[in-house]
């Protein structure tokens, strides 16, 4: 019994132990290794013959290939599942594999080695970005959903047959993922996989925002690009838990999204009483921490200066080093890749800094990360649920017209594609 | 019995929270408060018939005084000492208050409300940023030392008596300071005042770099400025401690104070190969945190830089979001007021923050804090050494020409004042 028990600890662990593996490649430019892991010994099923795959190639002489080739699905060892994808939606942070690279203005439709493709130049300046993968063919694709078409023999993979999972870890695009049983969180009875597809790296981020607000003693939350998918959610996630959050926007339009959800401090950053606007809506919410998907610029700047003002009207402490109120903005996106700029007139009560989804996870823990990933596939209609502008098939990821339009990072435009169509 | 252990644990927590209390206004615009505070019942002494204090003033109308004046000594509460103070140091932290406001090619002697006084005229377009402490008469003097000359009745007040004690709390530019006597650290038999009088600011901030850097998981440091008094203090703690440091320097002169210490990394960053330099002491001490006493500018970016290519140059995980490896730098001064430019291509794995001791002793606790004081007594003449250049009186420090040498902030020269010269 004990032995028993240990031997089911030690499959957590592992799985535990894979998933991070899995995340931490979650678009890595090393998915190399990852890829020559995966060549483990081949059980080629015959089950599959029309199983395909897209790969992501940036060559050594200066070429971003996608193409779409045959996939021999590996048999399912005892605790894993083949499940056949039918939703996987391209991510701004899928792209950084699939089109990075690539100067999409000189795309075009091309056979190489055998299999169709879309190729398209790499800017010679950009080319020594890409040295760590170049040659090497890549699977991409960070999250998923689809359903189990076979399994292993152990209890856990054999429950999951028929049933529709949400799943992450990368190498999605594909039309059938292995997947250890542990890792497939099984929508309900009759759930489409479409409501599925996206309901990892946003929604795992909102919630991260919030446990990290939490651990770090705030109370209220800045957030900016705040009408995208993630922007969304982040909305409704605070809505419903009763947390206040002011919203940076940049449009009119991107305004209407969110008061349309019910929030009250959408602020726009476009207008010119941004600043004025901005310390307003600090002071009422008492939010001294930011999430910033720009990076680039003044933006973190100008929201620490704001909180700084905010304080002082908020009647805080002050000392030579400012007020003694602690205030953070994370950078968890570079929608601008140029340098940050941070004024000068912040004191010493401040912190700007990079946030990743995978090592806030790593440091939440197991448990908390299924208790999140539960909540995903409950409000997967609610809170999580994602739009979609088009849904398209693996053939069409490589359609030179198709690609130019999912590869813009609009607003609101988000693709969904169905491996099995 | 309990009663008795109760009450101990409460003058502890009231002594600890009054310590706090006191840190919090080191150099604090809004003394002001502390100043109205101590404004208690007072109980003039006529023991002291001949004491005195240094006032600190920007008035409404654009001066910035500095006044020595007349001073009724409290007679000490049950708990409290009257301490006779000998040696106090001017720290770049009192600057603040003696002169941050005043123009120093004005000062002049002058004689105000009857008292001497060193009087400056404050530039129209600083007066904006004095407005919080406008008109106030505040007390200055960080930390110092000197002989208890009076005591509460209390045994802990008693047995202090005769001692030469180490102190913080501000209002040091006294001939007497009345402190509880928990707060005094009391220096070994025959030990002169001199050598307790800068056991606070500087040892504890450099302990506290090695509390982080332990809390954070970092396993060496990058330090600016290094060549400074603290800078010194931080050299020889790591190379007692056997924690790998990469100082920066400006100088040969400098680079040669460091080497002399003992210290193998010192790169002196005017030189054209400073960030080769950098990378290669950083690949080899592993350093991923830095402190840096300068703020503007691009260090805090060139550090975070060179420790993004030192992780490369150790073999590290790398992702699109830059290396996997935690790279912090936090800015504890402000020798550069300027904005702070933090490169684009930091990845998201990087922080950039302010560092003060005050909220790092307070998560600390104040065991700790105990015992990193006691350590200070016990290295006040290895690692916690401090150099005076000069020492002066308290009328000394109204002396235009005095106070505009100890206003230079030069590396290496630090000023003593013994009140009752």
């Amino acid at each position: 019994m004990i032995d028993e028990v240990k031997t089911a600890k030690q499959i957590i662990d592992e799985m535990v132990a894979e998933f991070f593996g899995i995340t931490e490649r979650m678009g890595a430019l090393h998915a190399a290794k990852s890829f020559q892991k995966n060549k483990r010994e081949e059980y080629p099923m015959t089950n599959f013959p029309d199983a395909k795959q897209l790969f992501t190639t940036v060559t050594e002489d200066g070429k971003s290939i996608l193409s779409i080739e045959p996939y021999a699905v590996p048999e399912p060892k005892k605790h894993e599942v083949v499940v056949q994808m039918e939703a996987v939606p391209i991510n701004p942070s899928d792209l950084g594999l699939l089109t990075a690279a690539a100067n999409m203005s000189t795309v075009r439709s091309e056979t190489v080695d055998g299999n169709p493709a879309l190729v398209a130049d790499v800017d010679p300046v950009m080319q020594p970005f890409f040295k760590g993968r170049a040659g090497k063919k890549l699977a991409a694709g960070n999250e998923g959903a689809g359903t189990v078409v076979a399994a292993g023999s152990s209890d856990a993979a054999q429950a999951l047959m028929g049933k529709v999972v949400t799943i992450v870890g990368g190498e999605m695009y594909r039309t059938h993922r292995v997947m250890p049983a542990m890792m497939c969180v099984p929508l309900p009875e009759g759930a489409p996989a479409k409501e599925g597809a996206s309901l990892f790296v946003n929604p795992m981020t909102v919630q991260g925002f919030l446990n990290t607000m939490r651990a770090e003693g705030h109370e209220a939350l800045v957030h900016t690009a705040a009408a995208s998918n993630l922007g969304q959610m982040l909305a409704k996630l605070c809505l419903k838990e009763g947390v206040p959050l002011v919203a940076i926007v940049r449009s009119d339009a991107q305004k209407k999204i969110l008061t349309d959800i019910g929030l009250t401090h959408v602020i726009d950053s476009s207008k010119s009483d941004f600043m004025e606007q901005l310390i307003a809506a600090l002071a009422e919410t008492g939010a001294t921490l930011g999430f910033d998907a720009i990076g680039g610029g003044k933006m973190a700047s100008y929201i620490l200066t704001a909180m700084e003002k905010a304080a002082a009207v908020r009647g805080a402490e002050f000392s030579v080093y400012g007020s003694t109120v602690n205030k953070q903005v994370y950078i968890y996106g570079r929608l601008d890749t140029g340098e940050t700029i941070l004024g000068g007139g912040l004191g010493l009560y401040w912190g700007v800094g990079g946030w990743l989804l995978t090592p806030h996870l790593e440091k939440a823990g197991g448990e908390r990360m299924m208790e999140m990933r539960m909540y995903t596939v409950e409000e997967r209609n609610g809170i999580f649920h994602s739009d979609y502008s088009s849904e398209i098939s693996l053939m069409d990821m490589i359609d030179p017209d198709i690609a130019k339009g999912y590869e813009k990072k609009a607003t609101g435009e988000k693709v969904l594609v169905n491996p099995s169509l």
